[in-house]
């Protein structure tokens, strides 16, 4: 077991938070927890990288960076040198942070809650309680407001080496995607073939970006609806579809990438198959030729949407693109319609530094579906391919 | 990577939460999430096991198991078999929540939050939010309460077969230090012995009960604080005391024991380290031979604590013991101090089926500390010892 005690990121992303909150007119970040190993803020990982065991309050300021913590977790924390104040204490955190917030005074203080983003929604019912209890006769209970915008902009923003790690995710991801181009034969099961890339994610050292019982995806022939059901004892046959939707962990920053086989000759490929193919290779081409920064979501799914609907196909029931990075589904801004179960995430803006999926998939009549996934980082420009798009069918010959 | 395929617990627990129910005169129990890959509810692993991804309800009444999930997931749902009804939903999960509801008319619906206890607090303040909104022109909306009695009851009574992943869990553990015992030479570096443990762990297919970088401790000599603090390079020495504190999880199910070695032969044994050793040692089987069911967490603690007292050392400062599970701090009912940190999990009452840590320590005026800790299983006429409590130190000879 490799453990990572490289802090490089997450003092890159405190540094950032602190930055983001000018931007953003908010005062103070408060980040407030307790035995994270039980159920963790997802921010944690992202500023602060380990456990705290008691409540423990974290708190950015423009300034200054503090950590009030259990006097067992103390020396864990002024270890990883992201704090600029590490403040440890016994019987309650009460009295240390009211004094914390006394001395800092912030008009606007963010918490980590949030209706639209899950990504930003950390905080538990029973310590926002505790909190209110706290700071119930200090003026700043009644200056609390939610980190959801904060967080969409610090998770989205990539730093230069979230990127490298997303880039060395990514080209895993393909490797294992070719060595499996020469192992996968017809007659295999699901589920044979499942093992198999867990044999590469285990010689890489990578773990997986999701539901390990879901990751990859295996879906052979017509029959199975993509989505998140796992492999099975189903075989693969000839003249089907194999269908994947594979993502590592490299690092703790993730890929997510679908790619499609043809059991058979090119020539062999029915034509409603390859339309279906096409139409979604090229439906991806069009949205990532479109996209850029300032863009709003879901502006940008429906230009892939509006294409597949032209193109004759039902559209696909989920949205073109999420973010990614620690989470494979990474939050904020959504490339998504403005479904109700969206919440707001279609309406974010899409920014430099953003690294999302571009995925869809078309029914067809025979065949079953097909669906293809990309990853692309968001440049000044417009975006790049992390991913080497599936320009083919790959060809599975007896 | 071995996948657990094996809902037979989540299938017996979420059998006992409908029976607890009756008990607690609750309606239903209504598990609200989503997103779980990226913050899941503590109880979900409980009554569930897997992920969810769009917004969820897992509703639990007395005579019915209801699971409303997006439409993606719902196969995934069914094929685990752990409910009655498993109803998909594609644009929004309002009305199928509000027309469940309707259904089954609950009086009192238990929801996941706590301020005392967080593995009951899995419900997010945004998830409470959507769920306050959908309810609201429903009378379910003030009919919620907190649902932390109902988990307690639910988390803490372990079935048989977890309590039979749990001896294993010990069982390996107990191993583990049996060839650390051999391995385990003066002027090795706490690092190396780190890696040794996670050596075994690998044999074993186990992987850690907390943190990995926390586990095992090893603290080797005087000056090393026990509690949260992960191996370094600091070498074993003769006449040196060396602390462990580990745990494994075997199949979802934890442990967590300490123990202690000298270096050295029995005779040479400090004077003042044999009575810290026996301290702790005799004050653990005062509290195991007092404690059984029916009594409560700070009167089981106050026994351990006056004994220290009385030997002369100044007490603890920690719980004497937390419940044992699906994490090696389980929630539930503390044998802890009133302490303002704790909340009131102290006042909760041991019940059959309970297993729990015994452990605490002592410092010594030249030798650092000496602790230990043990695992126990409620019975009905007290508790039967899970570890095979130990006797005398360690003592690794040149």
């Amino acid at each position: 077991m490799v453990i990572d005690m490289d802090y490089t990121i997450q003092k890159e992303k405190a540094e950032q938070a602190c930055m983001i909150l000018c931007e953003q007119d908010i005062d103070a970040w408060l980040v407030w927890v307790r035995e994270t190993s039980q159920m963790a803020d997802p921010v944690l990982e992202l500023v602060f990288g380990g456990e705290l065991t008691w409540q423990s309050a974290l708190i950015f300021t423009e300034d200054e960076k503090i950590a009030i913590v259990g006097n067992f977790d103390a020396d864990g924390v002024k270890a990883k040198e992201i704090f600029d104040t590490v403040i440890p204490y016994t019987a309650s955190i009460r009295d240390e942070l009211v004094k914390q917030l006394e001395r800092k005074d912030p008009e606007k203080i963010a918490i980590n809650y949030s209706v639209n983003d899950v990504a930003a929604d950390g905080l538990s019912v029973g310590m926002h309680r505790i909190l209110l209890d706290y700071l119930k006769n200090t003026p700043y209970s009644s200056r609390l407001m939610s980190a959801e915008y904060h967080i969409r902009k610090l998770r989205g923003r990539k730093t230069d080496e979230e990127v490298s790690r997303i880039r060395r995710a990514v080209e895993i991801t393909e490797e294992i995607f070719d060595k499996a181009k020469k192992f996968v034969k017809v007659g295999m099961a699901e589920i044979e073939i499942y093992d198999f890339f867990h044999k590469c994610m285990n010689e890489y050292g990578v773990s997986s970006a999701w539901a390990e019982e879901h990751n990859p995806a295996v879906d052979a022939g017509p029959y199975k609806q993509f989505g998140h059901a796992g492999p099975i004892d189903n075989k693969t046959k000839e003249g089907h579809l194999l269908h994947f939707d594979f993502g590592v962990k490299y690092r703790g920053y993730c890929s997510d990438i679908q790619r499609m086989f043809f059991f058979g000759d090119k020539k062999d490929i029915p034509d409603e198959v390859q339309h279906a193919f096409e139409t979604v290779r090229d439906g991806i081409q069009t949205a990532a030729d479109w996209i850029r920064p300032g863009a709003v979501g879901y502006e940008v799914d429906n230009i892939a949407r509006d294409f597949v609907k032209a193109a004759g196909y039902e559209e696909y029931q989920h949205a073109l693109g999420h973010q990614l990075g620690r989470l494979a589904h990474d939050g904020g801004t959504l490339l998504g319609p403005k479904w109700e179960r969206y919440g707001d995430s279609p309406m974010g803006v899409v920014e430099v530094g953003n690294v999302f999926t571009l995925e869809f998939y078309v029914t067809t009549e025979h065949y079953g579906q097909v669906s293809l996934e990309e990853d692309i980082l968001i440049t000044r420009q417009g975006c790049e391919f992390l991913s080497h798009p599936q320009k083919e069918l790959i060809c599975i010959k007896k």
